[in-house]
């Protein structure tokens, strides 16, 4: 079956051999955009989140009405060393919210239209101790990105990828500190709302993670120190990567997961926009690293792809401006 | 007829006496907030904003189902010297692309699921040119008042009102001065698209407004400086503040014209919110005045109600969590 990832060399090559977006597209959509009527450059950043829509989805038109919301959850050895502010049961508590309707999350989806999937990874095996040994092992590894590979919806005109995982803001400060150096204190916060004390415990944890595993580059950095929800979430947004579906990222841990794989491919993440700013504060470095520019600064900080989702409304709205407003000559407007 | 604003005073006595938001729904709607199932304080300004709503709303489960987005159209006399990139008859014209359904906020009322109307002005008999006179006599300013107050549905539940106005932006930054003084040059930007010389001009132009007009306060500086278009807007501010339903500000114009309510009555714009900040310059300003913090920073400058319209998404995804989310009890989910 052409779409198992066997090896991390099949994901490699399927993110060298992606399409790029569709230039001819992109200047139809450019051209179309200097018609319409309102003075150039008056939508702002609506004009270029539409134009780059078209490019990606190949069409001046660009649409964004079949959003898809993948959740996806994993429990981490991590949370053994006392890390996060809720117990580990949460995760799977959480999973049966997101199955029941009400989460955050779901609240979103529906209001942006977004069909919404979960996917529980493996919860009662939760990944071992990053400090002690690598995370996954490259089967459990593969088996995540797989199930992220496999979870996104070929006819999705828009993908959002969130996650739940109590102690998950410590495998991204790990990944993050790995990926791109630094200081722990560079890489960790509060998360789901930890003390001092427990902050100071999460950088300690963290620098040990990536002592224990340093040396190791790209996706070996999620084998190492991430979680099955952060791998499933890099396999998903690869797959959307060839299926030229735009991708939306979510907060620190979406876009932690997100940078292994630029680490591995520079335009891997051409196809993704930062949806916002988390309060996370490694959140805003890392969309540095990745020269994403978020839409929304809104203080949000709690995962699930809440940002990402809110998000989807305002890409919703640049492209319906975009595909649905009359030029000046359908509406007789003079154009200056 | 008690809806009649007959002389100003009668708009002063209705801004005196209307209701604030209801304490004990506030109390309500933060004590549910506490009880979702989400890290306290996760979602940032959307746990504000849906606390905000259910105050002026008077439930603990807000709702922005029934926006309005309502667009003003007029035209002034000040054009005569030249201060816009476009010719004054783009306002009729762009009047009718809203009655098609053409403009960029017909795109965003559909998308967001808002009922939206357009007024058009009086357009045959622009203002006057408000260098040599006032732009309304009284009788028209208490007309463009009063179909502002009229526009207003009293069933919709979160207001946008926009603008439509060849030459409002010099009209706007002549308010602004005129209500917070400083230099010309602080509140004048480019609208539409003015070159340097277009942009030197707009400052004597706002300059010659306010000291043939100075001494003037509140309304009366609406009258002497602003256009049907913004009258309306504050006309439809105060009776949405008289209804409790909540507004969502547009941009410099929307906020210039708002910001001549507040100097009638300090509360009068308690149930407003800054949807976005504007590119033009003197929008930032006029908001710190207000103490107002934007939704959006998205470099929009197009008005027409766009960056309100498109915070309405943002507004609905702040109360979809709030109304909608699961608690802790209903969940099943430990609180931390």
């Amino acid at each position: 079956m052409p779409d198992t990832i066997a090896h991390l060399q099949d994901l490699r090559a399927r993110l060298a051999a992606a399409p790029v977006a569709d230039a001819s597209a992109l200047d139809a959509a450019r051209n179309r955009n200097e018609q319409l009527t309102k003075p150039p450059g008056a939508l702002g950043r609506l004009e270029d989140l539409a134009i780059w829509m078209g490019g990606w989805q190949g069409t001046d038109r660009p649409r964004a009405n079949h959003p898809q919301v993948v959740v996806f959850a994993g429990n981490h050895g991590v949370t053994a060393r006392g890390v996060s502010a809720f117990p580990a049961e949460v995760t799977a508590q959480m999973v049966l919210n997101f199955q029941a309707g009400g989460a955050a999350i779901n609240q979103l989806a529906k209001q942006f239209g977004a069909r919404m999937d979960v996917h529980a990874l493996e919860l009662d095996t939760p990944t071992a101790d990053f400090t002690l040994a690598p995370a996954m092992d490259e089967g459990e590894f593969l088996r995540a990105l797989q199930a992220g590979w496999n979870a996104v919806a070929p006819e999705a005109d828009l993908l959002v990828t969130g996650e739940m995982g109590i102690g998950n803001t410590t495998s991204a400060a790990a990944v993050a500190l790995a990926l791109y150096g630094g200081e722990a204190a560079d890489w960790v916060g509060r998360g789901t709302g930890v003390d001092d004390a427990g902050l100071a415990l999460k950088a300690e944890v963290v620098t040990a993670g990536a002592a224990k595993h340093s040396g190791v580059t790209g996706l070996e950095v999620l084998r190492c120190l991430g979680g099955r929800e952060l791998a499933a979430m890099a396999g998903a947004i690869a797959r959307a990567r060839v299926l030229r579906i735009p991708v939306i990222l979510d907060g620190f841990i979406c876009t932690a997961a997100a940078a292994c794989l630029v680490a591995e491919h520079p335009a891997a993440l051409d196809h993704c926009l930062a949806g916002h700013v988390s309060v996370e504060p490694g959140h805003a470095r890392l969309l540095e690293h990745l020269g994403k520019e978020p839409l929304l600064q809104l203080g949000l900080r709690l995962g699930e792809g809440s940002g990402a989702a809110l998000a989807i409304g305002v890409v919703q709205g640049a492209v319906a401006c975009h595909s649905g407003m009359a030029t000046f000559a359908e509406a007789g407007v003079s154009d200056g």
